[in-house]
């Protein structure tokens, strides 16, 4: 059964959206999309702080879910292994906070197919679903690559845009359809 | 840099005298070596109730350092890409405790070398130094199979008895000495 690695930020949650709310919150004002084009917010010369909310209990916990992303990794789940792996361990309240985030967005993730992780070079699989470019390179598998406002420039990889679109992927694999 | 993935309970962390000390808590003894010859202390009829424990906020944070482990880890950790890889995510509050464990004991560990996860097949590395056969078995490596009193009767696998045995077989393996 071919393993498939879904990450969390940026794929199955939005936490873009989280930093925007913090940016509106902390600086009155929401940045457009053209000024977060190839950038994280933090990256924004104003916003270089805000990074370190990552940092405090309960960040992680109320990020909202990617629409269609709860009912294509049920889908997932019941063809492939799934692993959800994400990066945390920079964060040591992140792990809670997304353990509970998991369990009321996709309660059907069994917890041997959570991983908490700092380099995913160590995880190995078929295909791996990530916003992180740096991510996909170290991957022994195929590297699907997650749209987000910070990858738009790069390239080399399979784009998914969104959830339905990654379903429509596999969905093609399925069926012996050229995906290239 | 050949990769080592160290198991932690068992291996690191002393959880068995845990559990002993638990088992005279509630039971008003502790355990013979004997009793234990190759089970968990909770595999014992009276004691099945005790697995439970590991569910409670802090069972993981004070459970004793295997001795020398913190000086072995410290030499490989200098000439491998050393991972530290614990089966945590059936406990939801062990990742916390599991954390600040690993930030009292073993300081010198980069957050990107640690992994909570509930199943290591997912895990590459060269070496795994664990105290579950079944985690050696899913292994792409080699595995040292570190001795527990759940273990002894387990064969297949290079077993190392305590901490100095561990360095001594990275050391035999840096001189180019046969270690079958």
């Amino acid at each position: 059964m071919p393993r498939i690695i879904i990450d969390m930020d940026e794929v199955l949650a939005d936490t873009y959206v989280k930093f925007i709310d913090l940016h509106e919150q902390r600086f009155g004002r929401r940045p457009s999309a053209e000024e977060l084009h190839g950038i994280k917010v933090y990256d924004l010369p104003e916003a270089a702080e805000l990074r370190k909310a990552m940092y405090d209990p309960g960040f992680f916990r109320d990020v909202a879910l990617f629409p269609d992303a709860a009912e294509v990794v049920r889908e997932l789940y019941d063809a492939h292994e799934v692993f959800i792996v994400t990066t945390a361990t920079e964060f040591r309240y992140s792990f809670i906070d997304k353990y509970n985030w998991l369990e009321e967005h996709l309660p059907f993730i069994h917890h041997t197919r959570i991983v908490f992780c700092g380099d995913k070079r160590i995880v190995h699989g078929d295909y791996m679903i990530d916003d992180k470019v740096s991510n996909l390179a170290g991957f022994n598998g195929t590297g699907l690559l997650f749209t987000s406002f910070h990858n738009v420039h790069a390239t080399g990889y399979r784009r998914v845009n969104n959830w339905l679109e990654v379903r429509d992927y596999f969905r093609a694999l399925a069926n012996g359809a050229e995906t290239a």
